[in-house]
């Protein structure tokens, strides 16, 4: 393989302006406010002082123009919803507790009363959950539900005769549960409730349920209990909530898409509970985009850590060498760091596009809804993709620190614990993969986020009308690289960008027709509802896969877009390299299935491999500007291995010198 | 495929008995001393608390017989080595705090005083070591060399004038850091350090040194800091340890393998320094088995929190079944957690079998340099692969288990958090396996722990004389399954215990072949010692690999020969299936290299992930036996998710039918 030489002289700024793409300037505005103790990890408190420090820190942040982005101008907001799911994912390389709390204040808990009430909401109560006067929960979640939220069991039942709702817990499976800003903070709650009237269940609606008074006991009725410690983000306080019979008047219901008239009429745009509640539910994809957003933040610091670390921590002699061998010189320690860290790129890139397909979508008047619902597939899937990249990656980093990794003071443990969750809070990993896979199956038309297996294999069998890989970023540019590579041979191949996205638009197509196949052949041949769920079962893996595939294919477009965008021709050589790592690592993990399937030879498969250690190799003297461009504020990046290393190696060195051999 | 059924009848007893082996009556002994709250988990305390509670169960502890078993008789022990390192593995059923602080006191420190002191020392010490008088740490470890401890940097230079050695820290590198016991409650440390006698370096030795006066505050010259938080393991108290011309007795030495005279002679039975430190690392071997075994420990709890939890927590309905599904019922469930249990199965028969060797060698009076080098690799080796299984699954466990996994009352965070340091201590991990691989390329004779690549490279171009599989477990039986199978071609070959022995050693057998002919080709084609490392480094994956495979072998010996001794005719058929699953698991993680290599063909591989389903299929009815199995006491069980949800379910259940449709 003959590969050309990446310039030494690639200095990180190149690289951040592609990197802070459309959003630079909020980027550059947000590292310039995080800076400073202000907003300090809080990694040696204990879970009441961290409470305590994460919602002073959240009234410092309300003080900020940033909590008014996603808010409507006519309320003091700014209409930029871009730009505040952009500064979640900045607020994740700080302290991940305060990025979860306000999160639910203004992401969550502010976003259902835009989205989900109507202008008496919006007038009432914006500018208080913006200003933090009015904290508030996002109540949906239940001991018995997360995952189904669609079979939620609290019941809002209404009372025509004094115009009021009853809001209750039927039975401790219907017990609200990790509810953020529950345990200490939240004064009100927006509360997902079976909405009963005239005697008819109309599905799951949302009320405003004050839950404290403003000396902080609870209002009568409502009991609150507190989650206690967590594995990480403490400086949340995480409660459950259980409701007896507790009215609240009919205008706590959010009625944008379902109203109760005073009789106790039911009214309603969309006539199926389902898909009511699935369309109320995918205007709040905000949270799920910010979770992947700042998963890829923590992820960005954890690499940050461990590769400035891996530059300067020696250990064994080199023979001919005075120094001991830097760490990220061995080949085991290139492969832990740099195959992730471009997956880190490809990821952030894909996100980008997410937020501005966001921003576009929500932001327009009129949106076909097929376009929502693959916004909506879209976000699950790289939520999915890229936090269980922040789990693997983070956990790798640690180990690649070794004893200094799990040290408090190092950060790891924190960003560790507190990522952890992200795989399965926002909607389960697996569930949200299986949740892209059906929308490709159904090509978007009636497909809403019921995530049911069952809804899904039937959908499949009933609606599935082949493959058609939709190109998301840069078509054009994709398109003239696919067509300009022809099916090759030789070794060089596989650096080849257009061969690269045939193969991964191939590997999609495979296996979401095979999929498909096995889904229809089931429903064909038998009525019976409960066989075709054992058929769906038996394919759950193949089907999780044909998200994932999908998901991968989108990821590398992106990275592809973003390359084109680079106009630093030196940078863009940098970049071209670690696209192929992201690509041949990929194909390296997943090269059973190609092998499988005849897509690779064993001679090629074998070249995939000895291509990445190449990459790797080639990348190194690369890491610490491709880790530096993320432009990570310093205070964050405070851990002592990485800041103190270098001089006790030095200390090391001449203290060697002067000890008798 | 057709695979006898598993009878519906067989019940944990039976399996209990064969897992506990040999040590079967301790096991059941210390099953019974750990119930009870006296060994409490430490979750919900802060870590001086923390600390405080540990200090006192290990003085529990020190009533008990156990912490003697180690010890030799002559002093009160019982000369029980395999007891002791078994005692060890049941702890790692609590709080993993006390195992580590428990194996610092009895394992290390205790540990380096009987096998690198004389009688001197024993009398003096192993008693009020036993009983804790005399709490101790193992200082070897510094801030600048962890995994390179042969070339640490604290100084002990032996002043003939007073008859003293003169303990020093020449800089800060050379601080011993990450040292349990040291922060809050050592009273004498075990120091390693370079020992300078008549002006010429003798290689590293140990000394004991006392750090803290029976008051609590620190010697003279010796400065202790405090490690602070970590991301668990927070009831134990690392520390950093500084000394400054800190003068102790000659007889502070430990003097087995190497003797001071008076006027500062220098003897030793060992000409060469590396050797002789080598060969006392090598009898510190415990703690490495320890730290595997109570690994294993907590993998086994993770696993029966979230199989309990998914056998009886339900999500989505199935249509015509008024219940909503079991998690355990899908398929993408049971891939997280089966596949996995059956390793834990596999390998807690090799630490078996790694434990009565120990046991064997370590009791005996004249053990060949050979095993006592083969027990070292082995060691290493099942640390290496115990330790990432348990990193791997415990994080598949918590995220199995949802939202509720993540509350630190359900046991499952501090699981995860406290034996995440368990791959990087005791050695790090990706070094051991590297130590495994030059094990098997210079058949041990030679072999030392010395970690270094380039020793690595040098011995395996030297020295390799071809690959011998040595049979471990079992050999008899072993032979005989292989020479049973022919080259199977058939689809049920997949279940051919002798196929999948073979497969499982040509797999080592290439693997290491390859990796000898590619150093060795380096070594003759160049003198230069940098070359050699270079060619080294290239084949880092490779060798790493080499390790791998071969332990992966030895753990399938260990599991096929316990099934061999199992009784009972019905759950000697459910370890054969769940062995096929370890085995078709591990194939299939690894499938590429077997269809690159020739060794399967496209359809025989997707044969395999066919078999990995029906056998997570056939294997689920029992996936309740199999972890009830391990006999884990119940308190240590008692997460409020598996505990309370059942009942919640059946107050789900009623509620639901209670309210209108």
């Amino acid at each position: 393989m003959d590969l050309p030489e990446i310039p030494a002289k690639v200095g990180p700024a190149a690289l951040t302006s592609v990197l802070d793409g459309r959003w630079a300037e909020l980027r550059r505005s947000v590292r310039t406010e995080m800076s400073g103790t202000r907003f300090r990890d809080g990694i040696e408190l204990d879970v009441e002082q961290h409470r305590a420090q994460v919602l002073e820190q959240l009234h410092e942040l309300a003080k900020s123009d940033r909590p008014r982005l996603g808010f409507a101008r006519a309320y003091g907001g700014a209409d930029d919803i871009g730009g505040s799911v952009m500064s979640f994912e900045m607020l994740g390389f700080g302290d991940l507790s305060l990025m979860v709390k306000a999160g639910v204040q203004w992401g969550l808990f502010g976003g259902a009363v835009q989205l989900l009430g109507t202008a008496k909401h919006h007038e009432r109560y914006l500018r208080p959950i913006m200003d933090l006067e009015l904290p508030g929960c996002f109540a949906m979640t239940e001991s018995g539900h997360g995952s189904d939220v669609q079979h939620l069991r609290t019941t809002a039942s209404y009372d025509p005769a004094t115009a009021e709702f009853v809001i209750d817990t039927p039975h401790p499976a219907a017990r609200k549960d990790y509810i953020g800003n529950a345990a200490r903070d939240g004064r009100m709650a927006a509360v997902f409730a079976q909405l009963v009237t005239g005697g008819e269940r109309r599905g799951v609606h949302a009320f405003l349920v004050p839950i404290r008074h403003d000396d902080g006991s609870p209002m009568p009725g409502v009991l609150i209990e507190d989650c206690g410690r967590k594995a990480g983000l403490n400086g949340v306080d995480n409660g459950r909530l259980t409701f007896s019979q507790v009215r609240v008047p009919r205008d706590a219901l959010l009625d944008r898409y379902g109203q109760v008239a005073e009789d106790g009429t039911y009214t309603s745009s969309i006539e199926s509970d389902g898909r009511r509640f699935f369309t109320m539910l995918g205007t709040l994809i905000r949270g799920r985009v910010s979770v992947a957003g700042s998963a890829g933040s923590a992820t960005k610091r954890a690499l940050t850590i461990a590769v400035r670390y891996g530059e300067i921590r020696r250990q064994f002699n080199r023979p001919g060498d005075p120094d001991e061998v830097l760490l990220l010189d061995y080949r085991a320690h290139q492969r832990k760091l740099l195959p992730a860290l471009a997956t880190s790129y490809a990821l952030h890139f894909a996100q980008e596009e997410l937020v501005a397909t966001l921003h576009d979508i929500q932001g327009s008047k009129d949106v076909e809804e097929e376009r929502q619902r693959e916004l909506e597939s879209r976000a699950a899937g790289i939520k999915a993709v890229s936090t269980w990249h922040a789990t693997r990656t983070i956990q790798a980093a640690r180990e690649a620190c070794g004893g200094a990794g799990y040290l408090a003071e190092n950060l790891l443990p924190s960003l560790k614990a507190d990522t952890d969750v992200f795989t399965t809070f926002e909607g389960d990993n697996t569930v949200l993969l299986q949740l892209v896979a059906k929308g490709l199956l159904t090509s978007y038309k009636d497909h809403f986020e019921d995530l049911s297996p069952l809804a899904t294999a039937k959908f499949a069998a009933e609606q599935f009308m082949g493959v058609v890989i939709e190109r998301t970023a840069a078509r054009k540019l994709i398109e003239r690289l696919v067509d300009a590579s022809p099916g090759r041979d030789d070794e060089d191949a596989l650096f080849d960008r257009g061969w690269q996205v045939k193969l991964f638009e191939d590997r999609e197509e495979h296996v979401l027709d095979g999929v498909a196949r096995r889904l229809r052949r089931a429903a064909s041949s038998s009525d019976d509802a409960f066989s075709v769920f054992s058929v769906f079962n038996d394919a759950q893996d193949h089907v999780l896969r044909a998200g994932r595939a999908h998901v991968d294919r989108v990821v590398l477009e992106a990275f592809v877009a973003a390359i084109d965008r680079c106009a630093d021709q030196d940078a863009k050589l940098l970049l071209d390299r670690l696209c192929d790592l992201y690509v041949l690592s990929n194909i390296e993990a997943d090269r059973a299935w190609f092998l499988e399937h005849g897509r690779l030879t064993s001679a090629r498969s074998k070249a995939v491999v000895s291509a990445v250690n190449e990459l790797c190799a080639q990348l190194r003297p690369h890491a610490r500007t491709l880790v530096d461009a993320f432009a990570i504020p310093e205070q964050f990046l405070a851990a002592p291995i990485v800041a103190g290393e270098e001089q006790r190696r030095q200390d090391a060195q001449r203290a060697h010198e002067a000890t008798p051999e």
